[in-house]
């Protein structure tokens, strides 16, 4: 009886530890996430792979996220549909390129004359961003986040001077999406190319110029070698990348690990950031060292004031044809202009003011 | 000896389960953070607030961090004598309220004339600020995180205008710190005053001039009801605040806790900057419809030259006094100088060259 009593006591301890060290997760849980990226893809692929090493140190192992790069899963931009479907539980890649798939996932990346890094991330987390992106992404099952921010794009590289709106009337420019719309409003002949091509195509002049991001990610490119004109940016002022995740997958997380892995994807994000900056100071100084015969050159004013009606007068457009995609754009708007007073009286103001200290 | 056996096993098990429980933290961790800030101070107190929401959450409950505002502790600028001797696990106050500890942690904050916001989470993470930070506070047990940035600070309110030097000669002028000594080199009388008390000594002219923050935090001083100048910044181009950690204690923390505790604090810290930006924005568009009559100024660049180069004088002291001051200095003045000219062709050629988006 007694021993009886004491098997009996002693089953319902080990049962009951049993199930707080399941409960605690013991048992792994593994992810899988596709990136748009190729393999060992710097910058961004670094974003993946500090988000996936935060998740499984914060979670002591119990959470392991693999990362198929875009060589594995041969599909760059299948990203969104494998997260839906949840053939994979996560994502990265970026919201404007699903444009095709909902007008509406295009406002999340950046927008031509829009905010810069520091401005949108304002908006995403504290301006209304994050609840409109929800909105967009609620009737897919996706769960969307900022995944890492290029910081401001270079306008690209020209083998020729840009002067006024003649010179852009025929120009060949690999410009895709959005701002390529913009100038072909303006006469030039937008194209999209494959990026193994585009060197090639620059130097054999099938091309006439080419935007890329900046100089963090273009110095590999080569393109300094062969055209001599770097332009600076108005139509990607800050390229937002996006973690996807399949909601169903997030909702199975204890919640625990839910906390875990969006705060994991947001540190992730706002380091890539920083990263960029980096990189894009280190090869900039490289490029201007090893070729200075590079010219870096802004559109002049008045021909910018051209683009920029042309892009006002498409957006405008847009917000006539969907009620979201007004509320989206009058949120973009707005929130720009109140912060861009801001960004005026402070970095901007002191950036015009001082030059840096000299030793 | 069947039944004996059998119980043997279960103890065996419950034994391993109950170590496998304990191993995964049931037990909760409890710390306890000092701030400088009063209780429920905006901004400032929302880092910590959300800092220790993340890491409660991310543990599942297993750590759990209390905080202490200044009311609590009665020692505002205690922060660092609390966690080097391990009265608290850890702090959140700003680096540069050390130097008469340690006169290299001032450099870990900001500093006259040097980087913005984006440019210095670069340096930081990127560009070798982490580990100078860690030989500076190395010696005390101490680790020193980023703990939030303000974003540019606003040069400060003004009774009068501000247009040669000859109006700098005397001026009484709340602004502690270095930037203080740099104004007093050219004839400023610059004081401390708390906080409790600048309203009215700048009401009753016991005081000139002062600087607080920044839109984000100075709206609710109300300085604008009575100076009409508000000048925009030099000496605090990106403000960090900083979270401290006791090392031991976060030595014996388990592995997964150290990375849930670190990454909280990134995160944090990241949020707290784009909070100040979000605030900014909001509370200048509010400064600006109340008191229309607010002017805001830039000072003339002839006079910034001269406040450029009294700063240079003194860090050129500094860097004299210590082989570590001249590192940091040297790591700061080669970082600042290569990202800038990034800065410079990216978010400063664009917010030149454009206005944003018009409806």
């Amino acid at each position: 009886m007694k021993k009886a009593l004491f098997i009996k006591l002693m089953l319902i301890i080990s049962i009951a530890f049993t199930s707080i060290a399941s409960a605690d997760g013991n048992k792994k849980i593994r992810w899988r996430l596709a990136e748009t990226w190729g393999p060992n893809f710097p910058i961004f692929g670094d974003a993946t792979k500090n988000m996936a090493k935060m998740v499984k140190e914060m979670s002591n192992g119990r959470f392991i996220i693999k990362i198929d790069s875009a060589n594995k899963h041969k599909s760059a931009l299948g990203i969104f549909d494998f997260v839906k479907t949840g053939r994979y539980q996560m994502g990265h890649s970026a919201s404007y390129y699903w444009k095709g798939k909902n007008f509406n996932t295009q406002f999340f990346t950046t927008l031509p004359f829009g905010m810069t890094a520091p401005e949108q991330y304002a908006w995403f987390y504290y301006g209304g961003g994050m609840e409109l992106m929800k909105k967009v992404y609620d009737q897919y099952g996706i769960l969307s986040f900022p995944g890492g921010n290029t910081g401001n794009q270079m306008g690209g590289w020209f083998k020729k001077e840009i002067n006024t709106i003649e010179d852009l009337k025929g120009l060949k420019m690999r410009i895709p999406g959005f701002a390529g719309e913009v100038l072909a409003r303006l006469g030039a002949k937008p194209t999209n190319i494959p990026s193994g091509e585009l060197y090639t195509a620059l130097e054999r002049n099938t091309i006439d110029a080419l935007e890329w991001v900046g100089p963090s990610l273009d110095l590999r490119m080569g393109f300094h070698k062969i055209a001599p004109y770097y332009y600076t940016g108005w139509h990607e002022p800050a390229t937002e990348l996006q973690f996807m995740v399949n909601e169903k997958a997030y909702n199975k997380l204890p919640k625990d690990l839910q906390k875990i892995l969006t705060v994991a994807m947001k540190a992730a994000a706002y380091d890539m950031y920083a990263q960029s900056m980096h990189e894009s100071g280190k090869n900039l100084a490289q490029i201007q060292k090893e070729y200075p015969n590079v010219k870096i050159r802004s559109f002049p004013r008045k021909l910018m004031s051209k683009i920029q009606m042309a892009n006002t007068e498409i957006l405008n457009e847009f917000a006539e044809k969907d009620p979201l995609t007004k509320e989206i754009l009058d949120s973009l708007y707005q929130y720009e202009r109140q912060i861009r007073a801001w960004t005026n009286f402070s970095d901007r103001a002191y950036l015009d003011n001082f030059d840096p200290i000299e030793e």
